[in-house]
């Protein structure tokens, strides 16, 4: 799993040169030209397209849920589950509205759904075991967490994906990925819990103190990612690290959404640091966590709408973006062969 | 002209409520609703549809870009004049990409371009006086060139388009749209001159050289936008401040670009203030002025890609989240459709 190769430099310069002759000052295209390096590092320099580019939302349902964290019971993830199935949730109007393929994964929820063609149930029970007083999952659970998480990614690329947005919902699931955060980074509770979907400040009071009793009773346990994902993580978050470290082994682009999903990437880039490489984060969301977790990974998110959705919201509306960053290097002239002649200064 | 609309507010409540029974927390979508919000107010709140959007770009020339303000000759308009004609130029990429219709008006630039499909030729000579020492243009270019950018704005619309992105090409016109944010607006000079495309400093210091220039020579003739316009203008400019306030009135949307447009859409607000109503902004580029002119028009702006290209290339960049915030408006379900129990905070 963890033998992720690093991104081949070999032909950057080529790509720079090419971004840098087309007929635009150098540089002016930004973040875009960033994208368009970093894209055709993965996909190749030579004509890079993104094909069939697929959103994975993972689900799952949190021991700690029941104790008044969230504006919604666990009952709602399911429902939740239900409205992708049937089309009706905001993850589905983007994908229509952005030309991407919709998964959902139910990872273990309250509120199990029945079958649907854009369903895969990979449960791992029906919520994580309450991390504040217990290990969230087993050792066999977080195993087989990775190893479905995988399956997942595994699926859409053998259908020809080479692109896929990682994304979840799960009543709660704010606080499990607070408490992630804190424990890998070391940054004070107060910069690490925030409002999640929208909670008042005595809920936000009670998250920080759910993780406070977490801390203490996991300390010196958590010394390294692995223990940190099970002790004090999800079943949907184990399986998008799954994922992403799968997406990465196979040289495809990850595209990232939000809070919760980039503390799986921060999770995954801890366990194998090369699956960085592969990684754009689509948006960056009000919560103040967010902002010092992609500072975390040195990453500069494509979007500043302030989202606070996630199921994913954030990869389809990024999405255009990275086309469009690979339609200028694809399709633009350059000076040379538009006949220009400017001094780059 | 000036007799521009305000939006009718009568259906905002509806739409509002609609807004916030989707199932989804309230204000989850952050800035995609109050997108949302706009786009039904302009284009009807139910099932409204963005319709033939359509990218406008304006080049001009300018006398004052010979003083070496630029990282280019003015030969370099007409030559990207050409560029947009042939397809080659960033703007040409992003608008294939993201399903624009695609137009350039001459608006009068040293290095004519042959006739060709998508050009329209509207000359109001072949550059400005420079504005230094002289009106930029005479009474008569400005009230013509108010009228070709409302004619270019048309004749979009007659085709059915009913979002317009409005962008620009000319070299020197960074100093040209930074001389008017200052006679307007009153930010001291280093805020308003920045790096354009990208010259380097000693550029800078010239630029702002021969806008203090111009504010000596024009002073006390700088109290009305008009004025502002038809002295430190450029026919580009004057033609997008037509195209914008005809877009307003015909009650359609303007999608502004950078810097330049941004001036432009100022401009047009200063002359109607109901224009306002009308405008998204596609980005915030590098240059702070950017950010100072929007802040200015009580704006924020979708993207933050440092852009500082111009051509329009925030417009077909930006079209895609107001496509997706008009996506979840017209097609995500009700909590009640979706049978879902939430207690909104």
């Amino acid at each position: 799993m963890l033998s992720i190769s690093p991104l081949s430099l070999e032909h950057k310069p080529l790509i720079e040169h090419k971004i840098n002759t087309k007929t635009k000052p150098v540089g002016s295209l930004g973040q875009l030209e960033i994208m368009a390096t970093q894209l055709a590092l993965i996909l190749g320099h030579d004509k890079p397209q993104i094909i069939k580019p697929t959103q994975l939302v993972f689900a799952g349902d949190h021991g700690v849920s029941g104790l008044g964290i969230s504006i919604a019971g666990p009952e709602v993830t399911g429902q939740m589950v239900a409205n992708f199935c049937h089309g009706g949730a905001a993850i589905n109007a983007f994908c229509a509205q952005n030309n991407m393929l919709f998964h959902v994964i139910d990872c273990g929820t309250v509120n199990e759904q029945p079958e649907h063609p854009v369903l895969t149930k990979q449960r791992l029970g029906h919520q994580t075991a309450p991390f504040h007083t217990n290990n969230a999952m087993s050792n066999a659970q977080f195993e087989q967490g990775l190893s479905f998480g995988a399956a997942a990614a595994q699926k859409a690329i053998d259908n020809g994906a080479n692109l896929l947005g990682i994304g979840e919902m799960g009543i709660g699931n704010t606080t499990s990925a607070a408490a992630i955060m804190h424990a890998l980074t070391g940054h004070e509770l107060d910069w690490c819990v925030g409002q999640g979907t929208g909670v008042n400040q005595e809920t936000v009071a009670l998250k920080k103190d759910i993780i406070v009793q977490a801390i203490i009773h996991h300390q010196s346990q958590l010394s390294n990612p692995q223990a940190v994902l099970q002790r004090l993580g999800g079943f949907e978050i184990v399986q998008m690290v799954g994922a992403m470290l799968a997406t990465a082994k196979a040289g495809k682009v990850i595209l990232v959404d939000g809070f919760i999903s980039t503390t799986a990437a921060l999770l995954a880039c801890k366990m194998a640091p090369n699956a960085r490489d592969y990684m754009f984060f689509s948006h960056c969301s009000k919560e103040l966590g967010h902002k010092l977790l992609l500072k975390e990974l040195n990453a500069d998110a494509i979007l500043n709408l302030n989202l606070r959705l996630g199921e994913g919201s954030g990869c389809p509306l990024a999405l255009p973006l990275l086309q469009s960053a690979l339609a200028f290097y694809n399709y633009m002239a350059s000076f040379e062969q538009a006949d220009i002649n400017v001094e780059q200064s």
